[in-house]
């Protein structure tokens, strides 16, 4: 097997003479970029949008460090940290680059000899069943993992379909067999998070059950079923709480071979004689439904045991998503940032059904998908920003499935309201806005969902009138959020317009007048937050009066979240004019955005502000959180695109690199890499559910973007090179763009969108 | 309101001057016999084999006291004790009869004023929701209780369809009005055993959720759905338990009117505004499957708001079901006490699907009862014995699906089992033996099981070679099961031996005589334990030596369960010839048998017996506790039959009676009540799995009975008197009837069964 690995290592190691990435582009995809300190990235197997995670989990920080918040469980968000030592072992759920965590259900570690069910600590392994590995005996590609397990001499490989997790562990000759399953184990765990745990030995190769949480998801159920290509010979499970069966039970030497097992805290494990392959395998099948579902799951998509089989066909699934973009770069690092930022933008939302379409909803009950593909883990906030708009570009049939899955969300909350961060037929009411009614104006907008476009809108303003919601009743009477009411006030009154101003392009496409008008109002409530005096976006009080503390470099207690007023401040997406005017014109604002790239933040602030290091920041700038992601492209608007297309050239260059520290901030489940992709094309949706795109400078050399509706956009950059990163003339099919914006309508034709650069 | 009642309560108090019980039978049903001491029935209403048991709960005592066992939780069983002096509130689920217990779901207090959320204590009713009540303001008939809330003048009316409980509560002019929904609230509760709770107010009239408990029953989820006749007007939630969301709920106030409240320990209150009917109706739908699948259940089945109507139609069902005996007795309180003993043998196994067949599996997977309705509370170490042999009489349409459902859950069992004591979706392991093989032996002796004979005897089979299983290793090597190994080591022996003999009678019919041999010797193994220095079954070791130490009168580690050398040694009811060849011979064991009904039992052993009080032995005889209700019929083996016919009519004459405290042990799931209506009818089962009945003393005057095969058998006693307990002759369709057994064939086929009755 170690044979293999370094085989492929070589392949993947190769320098790619052509700048063209050919047909296998797998091979540009590098897991390991964000799995360093901040991009919160996961390096194991899965395939695109797939409901199986199967990543190696590095550590087991607790979220809660004597009774508060352990600041370090921040860096287990994906379960992996590069710089750990250790692997606890494999498990099936993660989320990719997260700033806060819920999964890693179903924990499966191979051992040898001695069973031992803790998994004991980094600084002493040897405490628990945990192993030392070392990079140089790691390897991934998308839906291809694998390990050296130095401990125990276990090779250990994964692989994925959709809805199944393949191992495959290949042990050192004659050893005693250990799979352990622990189902204490978790992504942000902590005493009392398990609500209950089921697992049942159906036969000596089959095990169901469940693992039911209480955490960021409130009441999360997910089922498996586990089938091994071997009998059990033996198996036990310990159980770590104290709850007590007041069945008769104690009939029973529950400990070892019983079939049944259950209670808050307990773990598993399985004995198995190898034969002269010394493998043992292990398909991992995952349902939100039951362990019925998970069994059907299964037998639909790994009905056999060939792991190659279907780690080829995963890839191959990646191989067709990745060609959605296909690009060629200056050199090969170029290429596997593009590649591994359109991987990482493949990963989610998730998958969240059954191969029938039974998916459990926001109510609990069980539901049928009718007529499209149910989908969950959506980090609104952060995606509705450049993510969902990449997928109206290359995956308008996934979006509008997401649409749909977003109204179904609507259809099943019983607060009447769209998801805000939703996860597992859970809302966690994450960050702040009402997003998805962006999502949804700009699939309208872009003719990508167009069935129902009256029950898109009422959901849309049931949504936004939910009174309990996030100084939401303050809003509607006031026309903002007073911060002495609810915090972060600034933040929730600008996003609130902005969304109100979304829903009002719906309103407007359905004939509902009366609905744009007021939506139209409510979209320039960010007036009431505008502090002419001192020229910034600034927290109001209930009482009518701007607060007078206030520090337009600090985030906390400012009005703001995750970003300043020199960020938040200028978020007016859905009329950069307005936003120019109010802060004294082109040359006004244009200096303003000068002085926000080129301040110098100091310690004090840097440590005040949220999620900030100092990799993530140009000046007061902050790639690494997503208010700023369009500030950027803000220079358009001033006359001085040229600054945008350098600034957007910088920030593609410095924050983004093929390295595991390659992330300057949280992926945010693509929303990072999206804009990577958008900008590396020389467009970007700074306000989506508009048509336009604003140009930028686009780092590929060229690009083929399959548009879905069987179109091609051809995209060729003419005098591309390092320095040559302003635009000096952009073409669509024979005309010459002018302004600096483009149609997505023309896009979506396809044809050849041409940029000719220069140094100047 | 409480006119009504007073003129139900003199109508119902009318001597009836016929002793014929005309059509209304349920005017003979008192539901509040057992429930005072040990009988463990509720007074609450219910359909029959109704899914839904809404009754009273009188206190909420906790399954432990300092740590460890409360032996005061013990008369709570199904949550009624009529001594008690408060009324806690109005639960959906009770078991009838039972000497363990785990339900009372879904608690429902009215009350006024002050919101108390506590349920207080019934010392000091002011320190929390409860109240205070009276029996003389109280009423019970089959699907109707009513009781007047003292401490808030609210009457309080329950009705119930199989699925749906209908509360009405008349509440005093201007209240102001809360609805407690007490999730905490438990029969058999302690610390803990509340898994998860959760409930959405999903509109101002329903409200959804469910109950996940750690019980007797490992993994139970109960939904509900919820609807009131009138809007909510506020509403909120406390939760007693520290779990902290870790969502970003924070951003609400949850406790007062957020419509989504999880946790473990939760209970809520909703007030309305009411009109000048003082009336407020609540209709509350259980499921196994769903909170959709409760709120179908109510749609289904109650789709309107009149209570009138749903009582009416449950009480429809209720004459339906008691005219299958129709009874004319010597007196009123004969009448009631028969009539009672019917309608608590047809409480349960309760209906456990939803209308549209979907329940909850042992497998915790969702399945379709196809062809059958499925049923689950199985006390089957009781239930084999008298109340299933009563059910292939005159329900045989049940217990087909009944034997269905057992063999539904084999299907579902990871042990390969049928159950032992299973309810909702659980095996409790409660008691020993395995008596599924009982009932299934009995309905297919009885004709009334024929669907697929071969899968039974697996299934029989299966579920007697379970090696885990109670024993059943030893009991397999050495024939019997050993004292040093398993306890209670007598009694699992000659039960399996019995269930041996039961599954040999399978396996005669399915015509595989190699089972039927090997069963056969199987059912001999009584003669392991029996001693025939001591003439008593005895503890053996696995040495092969009887166990020295030994007191035949007592049960406490004597090799015994509920029940001693005396009573649970006479146990071979399939070879009663056997026993009394063991016993030296006809005369030698009836003189046994009298010493066991005059030997008086000294105080010490009655302590240390278990489950016994006087008033249910006579002699050293135990009619509280099962092991001896086929005892009375032994004497017809030793050619002293009019023995048996004194007995029989002593117990029922000294046992029964209509009053609270009338039945002289718990009823266990109506075994108790079954073995009255045998015993009434003038027959019994002592061996369920043969075609024959015991003959006894009938106490009835004439009977019909509705063999629901089209056929009636019509029973008449001449010459029926108190004093004439003895039976001259007995004539089945104008054959005299000689020996001292009837065949279930012969009175299937109806007619006429004459007994002439004299006082020697």
């Amino acid at each position: 097997m170690k044979k293999l690995i370094l085989f492929l290592l070589i392949i993947i190691g190769l320098p790619v003479t052509s700048q063209n990435t050919g047909n296998d582009l797998i091979h540009y995809v590098n897991p390991f970029i964000g799995t360093q300190r901040m991009g919160h990235t996961f390096p194991g197997a899965t395939v695109p949008f797939g409901m199986v995670q199967l990543s190696p989990d590095t550590d087991t920080v607790s979220y809660e460090l004597n009774g508060s918040y352990n600041p370090r469980v921040y860096e287990y968000c994906a379960g992996y940290q590069y710089d750990d030592p250790t692997i606890v072992g494999f498990s099936h759920t993660h989320f990719s680059g997260t700033g806060h965590s819920d999964l890693g259900d179903f924990l499966i570690m191979p051992t040898t000899e001695k069973l031992q069910l803790n998994p004991g600590t980094a600084n002493n392994p040897e405490s628990g069943y945990r192993s030392r590995f070392s990079h140089e005996n790691e390897f991934a590609e998308p839906n291809y993992y694998s390990v050296l397990l130095e401990d125990y001499s276990i090779t250990a490989e994964l692989t994925t379909s959709a809805r199944v997790g393949f191992h495959r562990y290949t042990f050192p000759e004659n050893a005693e067999v250990n799979i352990i399953l622990d189902l204490m184990h978790g992504i942000y765990n902590y005493d009392g998070k398990n609500v209950w745990t089921f697992v049942r030995v159906e036969n000596d190769t089959l095990v169901t059950g469940y693992r039911q949480t209480n955490g960021w998801a409130r009441t999360r159920t997910v089922y498996f079923a586990m089938t091994f290509d071997r009998p059990i010979t033996k198996y036990g499970h310990k159980k770590y709480d104290k709850t007590v069966y007041r069945g008769f039970y104690r009939k029973f030497n529950e400990g070892e071979n019983f079939p049944e097992m259950a209670g808050h805290d307990i773990r598993a494990y399985f004995n198995f004689d190898l034969d002269e392959t010394c493998e043992l395998k292990i398909k991992f099948a995952l349902s939100n439904v039951s362990a019925a579902g998970a069994s059907k799951n299964l037998a639909a998509e790994v009905p056999h045991w060939d792991f190659g089989k279907t780690k080829r066909e995963g890839q191959q699934l990646w191989n067709n998503e990745l060609s959605k973009i296909r690009v060629e770069m200056l050199d090969n690092d170029d290429s596997t940032v593009f590649y591994t930022a359109l991987y990482h933008s493949f990963l989610s939302p998730i998958i969240y059904e059954d191969v029938d379409g039974q998916y459990r909803g926001l109510d609990q009950n069980i539901h049928q998908s009718d007529g499209f593909t149910n989908y969950t883990v959506f980090s609104l906030w952060d995606t509705y920003r450049a993510l969902h708009p990449l997928f109206n570009l290359v995956q308008p049939c996934r979006n509008r499935d997401m649409v749909k899955s977003m109204l179904a969300h609507y259809d099943q909350s019983v607060h009447k309201m769209l998801p805000v961060w939703s996860h597992y037929a859970n809302e966690n009411w994450c960050m702040i806005g009402y997003h998805s009614v962006s999502v949804i104006a700009d699939a309208i907008a872009k003719g990508i969902y167009n069935e129902n476009l009256p029950k898109a809108l009422e959901a849309c303003k049931s949504t936004a009138s939910y009174p309990l919601y996030d100084g939401l009743n303050y809003y509607l009477k006031l026309g903002y959020v007073p911060e002495d009411k609810s915090s972060n006030s600034v933040s929730k009154t600008l996003e609130y317009a902005y969304d109100d101003w979304a829903i009002a392009q719906i309103a407007l496409r359905v004939g509902d007048l009366s609905a744009y008008d007021n939506f139209m109002q409510r979209s320039e409530s960010y007036r009431h937050v505008f502090d002419p005096v001192s020229g910034f976006m600034r927290p109001k009080l209930s009482d009518g009066n701007f607060r007078e503390a206030f520090d337009p470099l600090d985030t906390h207690g400012q009005g703001f979240i995750e970003g300043n007023a020199w960020n938040y401040g200028l978020y007016i997406p859905h009329d950069p004019e307005k936003l120019v005017k109010l802060n004294g014109g082109k040359a006004a604002f244009a200096a303003k955005l000068d002085s926000l790239f080129v301040l110098e933040l100091d310690d004090a602030h840097i440590e005040a502000n949220e999620d900030i290091t100092r990799d993530g920041i140009i000046g007061l700038y902050v790639h690494g959180n997503e208010p700023g992601h369009h500030i950027p492209y803000l220079y358009n608007w001033t006359g001085q695109p040229w600054k945008t297309q350098e600034r957007v050239r910088m920030i593609m260059n410095t924050m983004y690199a093929n390295a595991p520290d390659g992330l300057c901030g949280n992926d945010d489940c693509g929303q990072m890499s999206a804009w990577y992709i958008f900008s590396a094309l020389g467009f970007y949706p700074v306000c989506p559910g508009s048509e336009e795109y604003a140009l930028g400078s686009p780092k590929v050399v060229s690009a083929e973007v399959d548009l879905g509706n069987g179109k091609i956009l051809s995209i060729k950059i003419e005098n591309q090179h390092r320095e040559n990163v302003f635009v000096r003339e952009v073409w669509l099919n024979e005309r010459r763009i002018e302004g600096y914006t483009l149609n997505h309508h023309d896009l979506a034709k396809g044809g050849m969108l041409k940029f000719v650069m220069s140094n100047r």
